[in-house]
């Protein structure tokens, strides 16, 4: 029997099957371990962390949920005019014209079909460290099919192509962007760039346990491609793309990669979606209003892609930068807009019922992304039309 | 034991082997009850009820199976010219260009591709009857996708469309369209709108046997919006969505929604398919021609769309408001059209064997759609290729 | 117990464990005899058959892997700018655009995307021998599908469409080009037309073991028009379409359809790909230079659709008449191109690893395509990457 240290606060009384709901993961499981954070219409509803390796206030890698916090940037951007979602990639960006991606849109680039999830024999750290180093690269790269007529999650290069276009449009990086304007003035626990005197809070990712031998992943398969598996990133054993391992590395999470190479804890990730939809009121009590318009919310989280994604052949539903909730993936409403991450992690809005919802766990779920962040999610949504 | 009550008129010895299919199905399960009615070349071929609930000329509710008469009178607007397929709906209902939707075809919007399955809130049972009020809400709505990207079943707003189609370029409602032009010279067992007269024919539909308790269904999911999770038909028990119940309300069966308000029985399914395709011979030795030319079932019946549902994630594939036939749908040939119902009534024209088949169960089956009437279906084609 | 009758030759000793799970097919399945040969860099690599029904000169019936000695020919018109993808199909054969096709490119008829997977009735043996007759037919043909909607593998037309191509761009068939440019100078083991005085080495193709009784097969819907159910081949015992046997039919093999007509050994298969990618060099140690340009290749392998088959409602995935590699068919990387045929038969090339792999058994594989042959070629990329 392991010690459990939980730290449970409700606010909303609505939520407290939901915080139950959370407990049990831990009473059921002695590895188990997270965070889960709510704000519904603006309001904190639920804060806590269960078991033994966080607490609500830890941060840990929340790896693809980065690309959430890289799509709100793009929104800003959109909502701003500097960047147009019907245009060209290549009014921005002109070398992203050439090997037949003239016509290729910023809607269809943002939204998985570009068809560049990555190049033979994988980037480098400091290609992707230095994002204008791939950004160079996947330029001058044909896309794997025919623009228009599939998609397919591009793990790594989504972040590039989110960092490029903001140095395009904005002559500012995705992450100074991200720090000015949303991170620092609303108080968030969500960095793209992790200070280093914020390393004490600091918890590593810790692995999934029982996952089992990998099937062979042909490094210069579509897949293959999109994880990068022939480059690397240079961790305490060397070259090596030990997923889990990533935000692990110092150099990663102070670099604060707009694809994986974000630092969070459920607050932060719950804060940052409540402020892009419904504003919130802090601590002080002091008001923060929302980011984004309910038009450029509807423009940004429409779907743009639906079908069976190219190289893992189950289906996905991706908006601007954000994925979607689908049949097999039943993380909120028609409106939802959010991201999940490889540890599991999620963090989404859900304009349909005022929610803005965080979930980290500590451990990386053996059975990839969901599970337990969608019986979550599921059961919010419960007690909200429960009244 | 329950004591059967069978009705069964082979009139065309071939499809004896379907009429035993059918007794099987009452025979192995003293819950079962239906219809079967078939014609071939424009003859009846074969013509029975098996099981308690119903006897061959009762009626009962016949869901999406109206969906089926509904594209019957688009196929009729398109062949008279008054509708062409290809032109933007705006043209004929310049309000529905709000929103995005300028560029949406005809053959988009009846083959469940504009993204507008519902709205929040659902609709109101009033809003539905009298169409014009939601056509107008819709109208003014996004879609929930990029047009184009996907498709998703309308299960509600298909009636919809159908209807202020009819409205806008016929003068006439759908219904009055229906019951001037094809039900009424036609004598058909299949009402959109069932007048008080006939009411002692009708039979209620009998809800599905331990049908278990449902997943959760977000009402602001595609799936939740298609479904008016949140609106409500005002039935005996106060607003309510028990689709089941849905044509057990007499203010619905005499609406007629194109949608789901159709009444019938097997015999008027089948007749109103040998009508559209073949022609018919009707009891007194007269000829019916056929309403639809080959030039306009090649059109109509052309597929429009295939692949995933964006809303139930299952593979689904669409005409112009018929459904087609596909690996996990087997009702039928290339060249069949028709539509089933959520209670796995199925009706169907296939060109392709001279076949028109009507199936009506008295009790919605339990797994949704089809099993029975596809079982039948395959052996109906099957003792004609047998010749 | 059979006594095996094995002749291995591994050349290139990193290929020793692909030659062990070949030779472990036979030894744990002593109805298993197959061939196998690998080209790495353009050196054969393996060269080997197993068990009793062949050895690694004899020859068979591929089936569909004749599709992929049709689509380097069709390779070699785009690189002679003979052949442009991007046209209309019309352009070079006007009669096409007859029935709404007027706008279908070269580059959908070759990906599967026309429609067109035969017609009612079937094709006699006649009209597909001379396909200028099933050319003619499918030209006045409305397709399944609005152009651009979906695919569906298209098992006998896309041999069609190929020789009508290489007749109205080359005047000349596609076998006598394949014979002139390709089999003849490189001295090749795949024949688009078997000689008489070959036939000695052509092994009949034996049937699968307990395949069970197949499911009901319309012959008119997608699949079956594709299967060309309701014509035939006038086999040995009369017209019939028992698929294993069409290879075994003199008259097929002496015509050579580029659809299923070519009989070849894995030593061929294996050539006809490395003379395509790499180049090779042969047994006197001459160089034969690749046939295909690198960007002939990058323009041919590029994904060009990507979904659910309309017809058989399983993932697919085609360049221009190649078959692509995907999550659930995994022969190879992204930029591998190839094809398999019915009896589970594989050939392609793969640039990213500089592999030609062929792969033909004796008997057909009762599930259907690429189980063993997926097997070897992961094996033999992962040999490749352990260096």
């Amino acid at each position: 029997m392991t010690t459990q240290s939980n730290h449970t606060t409700v606010i909303d009384q609505r939520f407290a099957p939901v915080a139950e709901l959370m407990s049990s993961f831990a009473a059921n499981d002695p590895d188990y371990s997270g965070q889960l954070a709510v704000y519904q219409d603006g309001n904190l509803a639920l804060d806590m962390s269960v078991g033994e390796n966080c607490t609500p206030d830890s941060m840990t890698g929340v790896f693809s949920c980065s690309k959430g916090a890289g799509a709100i940037v793009m929104a800003l951007l959109v909502q701003q005019g500097l960047l147009d979602l019907e245009a060209p990639v290549a009014v921005y960006w002109p070398e992203f014209a050439a090997a037949g991606k003239a016509s290729i849109t910023v809607a269809q680039l943002l939204s998985h079909q570009a068809g560049l999830p990555g190049v033979a024999g994988g980037f480098t750290q400091e290609e992707l460290v230095d994002s204008r180093l791939a950004a160079g690269i996947l330029a001058a790269t044909a896309p794997l099919w025919t623009p228009g007529s599939t998609h397919s999650y591009h793990a790594l290069t989504m972040g590039v192509f989110m960092e490029e276009l903001a140095r395009r449009c904005a002559q500012e990086t995705l992450q100074e962007i991200f720090e000015r304007r949303i991170r620092a003035p609303h108080d968030i626990d969500f960095h793209l760039g992790l200070p280093e005197d914020l390393e004490p809070r600091f918890r590593p990712v810790l692995a999934a346990l029982d996952a089992g031998p990998a099937p062979f992943l042909d490094p210069f398969s579509p897949m293959g491609l999109a994880m990068n598996s022939t480059g690397g990133f240079e961790g305490p054993k060397g070259p090596s793309f030990e997923i889990m391992d990533v935000p692990n590395v110092r150099a990663i999470r102070e670099a604060g990669l707009a694809a994986i190479g974000g630092v969070a804890n459920a607050r932060g990730l719950a804060r940052l979606y409540a402020l892009a939809s419904t504003g919130f009121v802090d601590e002080s009590g002091d008001e923060h209003a929302p980011l984004l318009t309910e038009a450029t919310i509807a423009q940004v989280s429409q779907d743009r892609v639906f079908g069976l994604d190219r190289a893992g052949g189950s289906p996905g539903a991706f908006g601007i930068g954000f994925m979607k909730a689908h049949a097999n993936n039943d993380f909120g409403s028609a409106r939802a807009f959010g991201h999940d991450g490889a540890n599991a992690s999620l963090g989404y809005a859900d304009p349909a019922y005022g929610l803005a919802l965080g979930y980290v766990p500590a451990r990386a779920e053996a059975n990839g992304t969901g599970s337990r962040g969608g019986q979550l999610s599921v059961l919010a949504r419960q007690v909200l039309l429960a009244g």
